[in-house]
């Protein structure tokens, strides 16, 4: 891990993006709010915020930081949904990895989700 | 997970209280200290600390934060115990939840070395 | 941590209940649809399915168990909701603590959102 | 989390294939074997496998398995790595996610190994 | 991680010792019983006992197994303590790495309970 | 947990050394490379920083701190490995505990590796 104790602590924001397509069956399936337990969408924007939060214990050489903020925002395109996060630390070294890993997690939700396994 | 990235560090404290109340007979297994493999009230202080440092990992929207203090005590009432948690922190939010964890935490730990399940 | 490792593996369901109240005005809030960022009793729902999964890591004697079913569910009441969770596994003990940690943590959730904290 | 209680326990294996293409620096950088502290691509692989074993704990709605192989493989291509996972388990439904969370996380650490964030 | 999804799933038991020495003073003052907040032995039992429940998630190669039994003990040598994990499944693989690391764990608590460090 | 509440953030560092002797057999398979999937050192390396992130989980009374550096190193000796961590802060605690534990799993993980078991 680099050692970032030189560095002083400011305020830092990433964000990640991520586009997940589905077919025409899936993509109605969700829209029209018929999935079994849930709404999708919001399953995915939860598991990519509790995700940020793992970020130091999933990819081995980040730091650990306090996250001041995360979000995780779903919007429809014409064949999916665009996925876009937003993360904010006061801290030594930036918030990429945790932005990055938020939009990952919650493609796997969604792509799950507009799946047919269990 | 609201942004508090412009609130300023400052100390906090929270404290939650809960009550669990069981039979006489575990009552009576519980305070003679003859439970099999330990002390259940110290158990359940440990889980309860352990637990408000998990508070980030276990609530969606709740902040990490860099915890100074967490105590769990347990009295003795009259049916039962009273559980009281303790959590401090230097940090741009409070730790209501990572008390209230601990508390729920903890209660679990002594209903369940006061029932019969394994 | 008991042995269980001469109990033969049996299909075992458990349930646990909870209520909370809360004041009108919170859940007004709540059933208005109009917090910020999401439904909370969505967010309580999916919480507490994956605290039943953290049990083994939070309550410090209990087994580690493949989960073959776990839902949350939480209904109004008058004054709140009541939360209720159903767990089954099929192995060599029982998922009541599973259970009671799903419902703990939901309801910690839906404590939060309905309170003013971050 | 649906109910697979019913279903048998079978042999079960998926696999999941991801590419990450890079600047032609980056590429250099990884192929000449002077990135400081170690190889990214050993590094990549044993993120990607240990995320599998997270999966359930960062999908809401998967169920906790008992992994019995985990493999995660990158093989250079002409602007970068192919990376494929592959997931065992003997149990009553497929490992479809943790095949791609494994994939997804190990290329987050390559992408991150390639930039030039800490 | 090797492929163990080939054999069978028998029943395993695997156990680690370690030894633990200390200054007198240290000593005196566990076996007096005057650590404040509790007794560190107890302590460094269930942080054994959880942290081999977390093996697979700290030995990256180590396969997530349904641990059927946990305990951790120790005994008063002339200079310190004897530490002894004993750790059994029913499965495809050993229990060696969890065994080692609940005695690792507990020993780390216990040196850490008779240093001066917070 | 020890209150550090007043205690002021103070740049910290802490180091831990370990020693693992192995068969000469074992140490062959290391030093000549050929030991199956990846090599050994790299494994233990990036388990031993992982780990230490993860102290205040596996140390029951650790405080949570946001660790600025972390490295592990192995330097071979006549009859297998010396392993030395190095864990900074910027805190109002010392990172002791975080060097220990990274040693120890560490060690775990190349034991693990010269050993027969999978």
């Amino acid at each position: 891990m680099v050692d970032v104790g030189e560095k002083p602590a400011t305020r830092r924001e990433a964000r990640a993006t991520g586009e997940i397509t589905m077919s025409a069956a899936a993509l109605r399936v969700i829209r029209s709010g018929t999935v079994a337990k849930g709404d999708p969408l919001q399953t995915a924007r939860l598991a990519g915020i509790m995700a940020a939060k793992q970020t130091a214990a999933l990819i081995p050489l980040c730091h650990p930081l306090a996250l001041t903020h995360v979000s995780v925002d779903l919007t429809p395109t014409r064949r999916g949904y665009r996925i876009e996060s937003r993360v904010r630390t006061t801290g030594p070294t930036g918030v990429e990895m945790e932005a990055l890993t938020a939009v990952s997690v919650a493609s796997c939700v969604v792509s799950r989700r507009s799946s047919t396994c269990s």
